[in-house]
């Protein structure tokens, strides 16, 4: 009996976010997975690793043993573990974790480079942040809502590159930087999305006239996912509207800081 | 009567999508184009090619030989043969296959540059792709009812482009990378589509302002073509949402409001 | 009398576009402005011009001739030849053709800089295109009505530009290619607009941090024009569904491709 | 009596703007300022420096003091000058003087960048002028509304950032120009905001691939903040449009079919 209510209670303070116990919990959590993912950032950085390379060192290992006393904490309190476990935080979590402790095990002679890339992979701490952003629903909703229309738009785009990347590898060739069709695919997409590097340019008349029809494309279509989601925004935002209802005349559409119903001048609730 | 029987079986597999036959037959198809064109793609990139020359080759007529097969297929049992040839992917499906048999006539001294671009003219077969599609109708319909505005909108780049280009050719000439008036469009269209590769870049201190009017330019003028589209998506999407149609002339596609049809001028029912 | 109705005539077909002759006429001059822009250009293609030295003299002298002539019978003909002289396509149009004989006159010592100069000046000719395009009404009207709205935001784009060219001037220094505010704020311009040429770049850690602000502030107010000017347009394509109204019920706002009122369904006219 | 009467007019012309005084020294204030920027400006540009250099020292004396002044004279006549001085403005007003009499006084060793750095803050005057843009209304309101949205967007990009980034420094490494995550992130911002400088670029193909999707990203999710934006405006527009007031607690902002205002319920009319 006292077992589940500590359990219970566990369960409050760690997934709950109403009682104060929880969003203080939240907000501890919130600040250490930022602080590892600085002390991540900064071993990367060779000066400052060699200069505190104890220190990082010390924090790696605190943050370690904190976010797997959390994670151990998080499966004994959920109402249902191994739900928890296959959940999408469940494998953050577990993954968040993992990278110091495999690197322990794996020290052979390569073990530079993959305590490196093991290392790094804790940086995918930063996803935990997600959950937390609680203000984020009508832009996912709204995303979710043209994630149809968004993939034919990126298949378009696909397509659109390869056959611009081809033309190209035909047009300029291995001489001018356009070495194979995928890097020219490579090129066409910095080109297509306006990023435009310059590490590789069309340097004859023709890849010049080709390359301008690519960017005034890419120039042109990027209003495409633009107007999809505006679109889809503008619902939802319009929705959020309408979910109001008058009490007395039943009629909605009343703006978030409405006090009155706009046709019959009731007072509105909540 | 058995052969009409067969063509109008055969007719159904291909050119339908509605029985498992025809979508088991369009699956097939779009692995096949992806599978042909990434051996095209990979035969462009040098050290992979001359490992694996002969394979490639053998994929190359493998799929030369199944497109070949498919169009004689689709000529024999379409209902109007001559109409499919002259159609937009009957056009398609022929310069598709052509590239590998022309490859075979024209093996004279510059044969490596000739076969190179014939070969690469296949990876056209990716735009067959755009049939199955069915998802981009809204957005087809949208960019169809907004083409004469897009296309204003493209003559006045033009036009600015050819303005600014002028102008920077006079103000930094040909010792800054300026070389000539079309030169200096391709630099203004890759400044005002905000692509900028940095390969030419003004020098000058009037140069500079002239390049930043340019900018601001172009960084405004995107607006142009993503106002036209949102709003056309807007109109188009909400008419979607509503879908209904008029009993008389079946034709949809009426404002929530309407109480008769705007086409034969019906009732509307619900 | 004749010479009155002469002139009438001739004002129908030079400034007139109903009539065949009208027309007839402005595609003639739409075509003989094209291609004597195209000799411009070619013009400063160094090896065509040492190729077709004579030849593009001809053709220069044949279009300036002919524009002259062109120029002359407006002012002739014109209802109100001083009206016409100074308004805006008046001046286009003696700008266009003056250069050409300018060159004539100052033939100094350092007259080919100087030509080179007024010969480009005749590429504003292009802008006597715009006459020609009817359909940018719709997107003029919105753009006059944003004026304001955009005159507004281009002043933030200026201050953030000379707040943030300021600070990498400070924070970078000459040493690192910043070498005057002034170029600082080129710098932040090209940067702010997502152009990013790359010849100026940001080499110490501050000014990176720096330069990723302004980028993520660039990004965010790319949001500002394309907002005001997709509003406006949305706007004024709904005033134009709600120009037609039924002669019946007298009610407005129906599409343009309706034939019957979405109310009554009476027919619609016009 | 009459020094209150001073006191009381100094007032209306320096902080009020609607009377003819207000108005005019609103206007000698804005060039004033602008002025004085420019002056700072040139001072950056070395030959013009070295060439005026008295001149450009009496400038900012000149401008400093005429600038202490006005400042003086506001606290003076402000209604509650301890409010002034805390307010947003006040300190503005009191940064744009501070630098050029601290050049003053620190003249050590090391002066020649201190000053620099001080007197380019004088460059902040600049934004005295964001007070006179009335027109900015709309703009400022509708970012308003969004700010929330726009906040988790930029949580968003910042996330996605920070892993682009950590996976391009393990892919690409040291060796590429990714000497550090935080150097990685740089550039993910460089790239995903379309910039696109060009000085690290990724070198192996499997960066390329991750460039890519990197680049793709930035393109489709540079929609969102239009999309927020766009909705909020086309919001705001409207109700602008519509201008009605409650006679009762004069707030407006009503819809064009509201019968009663929404925050006190009083009818409303016309």
């Amino acid at each position: 009996m006292p077992s589940v209510s500590l359990k219970e209670r566990l369960n409050e303070v760690i997934f709950g976010t109403e009682t104060p116990a929880g969003k203080l919990f939240d907000m501890v959590l919130i600040t250490a997975i930022l602080l590892s993912v600085v002390a991540v950032m900064l071993d990367s950085v060779i000066w400052f690793a060699n200069l505190y390379h104890l220190e990082l060192l010390w924090i790696e290992w605190f943050f370690t043993l904190l976010f797997t006393a959390e994670y151990l904490t998080r499966i004994y309190c959920a109402r249902n573990s191994w739900q928890y476990m296959r959940s999408f935080y469940g494998i953050v979590d577990l993954i968040s974790i993992l990278p110091t402790y495999l690197a322990l095990i794996f020290t052979g002679a390569n073990y530079l480079m993959i305590i490196r890339l093991l290392r790094v992979l804790r940086i995918f701490r930063i996803l935990k942040l997600v959950r937390y952003l609680s203000e984020a629903n009508v832009l996912v909703r709204s995303m979710l809502a043209s994630r149809r229309k968004i993939f034919v738009f990126f298949c378009t785009v696909l397509v659109l590159s390869t056959v611009f990347g081809s033309l190209m590898f035909v047009v300029e060739g291995p001489e001018h930087g356009f070495t194979s069709i995928p890097k020219s695919i490579y090129w066409t997409i910095v080109t297509i999305t306006t990023v435009g590097y310059g590490d590789i340019t069309p340097q004859t008349a023709i890849g010049q006239v080709v390359a301008s029809m690519a960017m005034l494309t890419g120039y042109s279509i990027i209003a495409v996912p633009t107007g999809i989601l505006t679109a889809e925004l503008a619902t939802e935002m319009q929705r959020e509207r309408i979910g109001r209802q008058c009490r007395n005349c039943r009629k909605s559409g009343h703006d978030r800081d409405a006090e009155h119903c706009k046709y019959c001048g009731a007072q509105l609730f909540e």
